[in-house]
């Protein structure tokens, strides 16, 4: 077999077996193999942004990495900024990137870059395969370093010439990490600090957001007086009526610090000490308060379910002491229609079991109160800032659970950065509902210009974070790609089209006119 | 006044006064900014590719260099498949990207990275501007490098305090570059060689295209029986009635091979000596036949123009000696539209002083012979190879030439990268007609299947390269972004179709659905 061949079988054995893609004429023998490794399941993407974002959706439901396959450094930068985002999110993501062929780089052809280079700002691990001995074997190890823990973006360079040329293999599947175990020192120091008296809270983030590691973290808190709160935007948080509630950090420096006020003692679950998004003249970056001390019970190569459960024991908790949320959901909207409203419908009617994509910036503010008490579901976030990852999340974790009902919350702005998302959630035929908060702005940008001290005065700079002139009309844009769209102006129409997007098949959006919240 | 008031002033003073852009926070008083320097325009693109393309364009018909401002690390990444196609163009740009403020990187906030890393990809010239004393001087050294000659693209990483601290004052503009004038030796050893009897060849790129200069390389072809060829994707090139026609290499190894078959001199002008795109199983990468030397007339540092007059003068060309091309139209199409008749229309109906941005792919292989005898006008090429470049050049160049009629001959499959390219010629009303090949499938991709080898049998590898299930309606995305659009299905529909987008003011899109040609 060749290069691409062994590479695809070894990736299937290894446990990756979706490969999201916009494969170029470098990558046309991977293209090839997809046919003689039934396994894999190529989903084509229009756009590499989508593809990148759509992995590390993948992962973050299936719990294990998918393949990205982009063309050669151009497509690699147009994957970067959601791989930015899986990097920061802690996500793992087997990203190969075509290269011409070891003998044709000496050329500098039209397409030459250096693609290492671009890649070190979102890999730690780069492999180029330059050999087709060794490059099933190369895939083994990058499937295994994006796993993690860490779980991080594994960069395979592949020139063309070692996908087609044949003598290769496929390697057995590489040891996973085996995560760092909590230290019994460690723990038994931070019970003593957790029973003592001085304000503490546990700072959740990563894994520890996952629904029993959330029970322990209550267990904790409730025994001890112990704050619990999870970073702002956590990669994956498990939520809803039975399960433990968390109130996120606030994205605005000045709420995190009212929430962080007074604290001694700050401790990491599986989470990054809290700092300003941006900095703001004359405002602090860092947020932990004056005088409170940070701890680490968990890191991103941790346990930190199994720090959260020793420590529940250490602290003596009680066994069913974790506060779960009760069932409740909020009434339905009426009149003229709000993003307040559009999250109260959400919260009425999503289903047991809904995995949400939350890019919904300024509109989606409501949505994590409106949904508290609905039934168990996952919320996924904007791990990295870089917008435009909501839509292809979405897609990703509808390919990982095709049984699930997705519903992506999504801001216009930032829609419009990757929108070619739609298009293969129509060819995949995934059950995505997309809201469209139509603000017609970057409404977030009005605020962050006031915000940064900009004096916000002048109507050029008005016009850079305004949308309208001429106004994004969705409906047409999503017929355009193949999908169902509607447009409700009105709680009761956002209602009704919601509750029929979720009881038809494949994927639906609808365009939800509202005032901006600012 | 402010980094930010003091930046903007400078490029204004150095004569850049357009600058596309998508900013983020950390740009907010570069925005704001924009009220206290009237002479600047900002351009508002809804994605960075769009901005970095756009830019592109305009520099390559304004003959200077446009502004992009990008947001952090993520933006950069979103533009970099533009700047790549710049940088391969020898297309100056002056490429600011915000960064956070220089105390806030220590903490590793959630949209950290590392630009610079990102950006030595695409430019050679890369400073980040941490001192408000010195950031209008680094600006306008940014504008004169990126002026050049060679051109390219310049890289400012503008820190945001930098921006927002007072203290500022405009710079002088940087003396620009002086090209290397022609050396008599030199020119004296080419004009030997095109006066002997060996087979030789002028190759022609970046400036050697323009008018002039092909008129001068049309008078050495006739006074010596050298052949005349342009590089395959010319930058800009200038042609029609009453100029100088000149045939361009052959993208497909097989058809340049012929071209250059029997040549044992090669005469580079402003260009890169030719070698294959991409690699092929058992096929040479550089072009250059067996016994044929490569001389160097002008290079990109140098003056083309005046290269080619000297030679000209050495070889004693007569004056008048350039064949010129005569004025001629092809019919209009009729019957069901292929790609040809597409072609035949354009040909047909483009007034003078249209700009030609070229991004057709496979449809638009029968453009250059169509359009050669249309009245004088200018045809921008795909310079890099990176696709989703057409849209965005298109509306470069319009904005840099809003006197002028551009259309944009655009792929299906390329259009939908950067596609929110529309939404911004409807905003800022610019005369750009877009005419979508919509032949459903990345045709070029199924050649290159077969091409590179791979077998190409498999239902799954077919799969990735058809653009059907869904359709794309480019008739809806392109009233989803407020531009008029039709749908042609035969050569009359495109004929009346297209006179009609030229007699309008603004933007429109035409889908003209055609075969595959392949």
């Amino acid at each position: 077999m060749n290069g691409a061949q062994a590479l695809i079988r070894t990736l299937v054995d290894s446990g990756v077996d979706v490969c999201f893609m916009n494969p170029g004429t470098s990558e046309m023998h991977f293209v090839a193999a997809l046919d003689d490794v039934p396994e894999m399941h190529g989903v084509l993407a229009l756009f590499e942004g989508v593809a990148t974002g759509a992995a590390d959706g993948y992962a973050r439901m299936a719990d294990r990495p998918a393949g990205v396959l982009l063309h050669l450094g151009p497509g690699l930068g147009n994957g970067l900024a959601n791989l930015h985002n899986a990097r920061k999110g802690h996500v793992g993501v087997v990203n190969v990137v075509g290269d011409h062929a070891t003998y044709h780089k000496q050329y500098d052809a039209q397409l030459e870059s250096d693609i290492e280079t671009v890649a070190r700002n979102v890999s730690t691990w780069i492999r180029t395969s330059n050999d087709v001995a060794t490059v099933a074997a190369d895939a083994a190890e990058a499937v295994a370093v994006a796993a993690g823990p860490p779980a991080q973006v594994a960069t395979l360079i592949l020139p063309a010439d070692t996908s087609w040329t044949e003598g290769a293999e496929p390697a057995a599947p590489a040891p996973a990490a085996t995560p760092t175990p909590p230290d019994p020192d460690e723990v038994a120091r931070i019970a003593a600090i957790l029973t003592g008296d001085e304000p503490a809270a546990l700072f959740l983030g990563g894994r520890a957001c996952r629904a029993d590691a959330l029970v322990d973290a209550s267990r904790i808190a409730n025994a001890t007086g112990t704050k619990l709160m999870a970073e702002t935007f956590p990669t994956r948080i498990e939520r809803g009526a039975g399960r433990v509630n968390v109130d996120r950090l606030g994205y605005l420096a000045e709420f995190a610090a009212l929430q962080l006020d007074g604290l001694r003692h700050l401790v990491l679950v599986d989470s990054k000490s809290p700092v300003s998004f941006f900095a703001y003249p004359g405002k602090a970056s860092d947020l932990v308060p004056e005088g409170c001390t940070v701890h680490v019970l968990a890191d991103t190569a941790g346990d930190p379910a199994a720090a959260l459960a020793a420590l529940a024991e250490a602290v003596g908790a009680d066994p069913d002491g974790a506060t779960l949320q009760r069932a409740e959901r909020p009434d339905l909207p009426t009149g003229p229609l709000t993003a307040e409203g559009v999250c109260r419908a959400v919260g009425a009617l999503m289903p047991e079991g809904t995995i949400i994509s939350d890019e919904g910036n300024t509109s989606g503010l409501f949505a994590p109160g409106l949904t508290a008490g609905a039934p168990a579901h996952d919320w996924l976030c904007l791990t990295g800032g870089a917008i435009g990852q909501g839509l292809p999340v979405a897609l990703g974790a509808a390919v990982a659970c095709p049984d699930r009902q997705v519903i992506a919350l999504q801001a216009d702005g930032s829609a419009m950065y990757t929108l070619q998302s739609w298009w293969t959630m129509a060819r995949e035929g995934l059950d995505v509902v997309t809201i469209i908060f139509n603000n017609s702005s970057y409404a977030v940008l009005n605020m962050e210009l006031s915000r940064v001290g900009a004096d916000a005065g002048g109507e050029k700079a008005k016009a850079m974070l305004d949308l309208t002139g001429p106004d994004l009309d969705f409906v047409a844009l999503a017929t355009g790609m193949g999908l169902r769209a509607t447009r409700a102006t009105t709680g009761e129409e956002l209602s009704e089209q919601l509750q029929a997007a979720l009881d038809a098949d494949g994927p639906s959006v609808i365009e939800a006119i509202v005032p901006s919240i600012l």
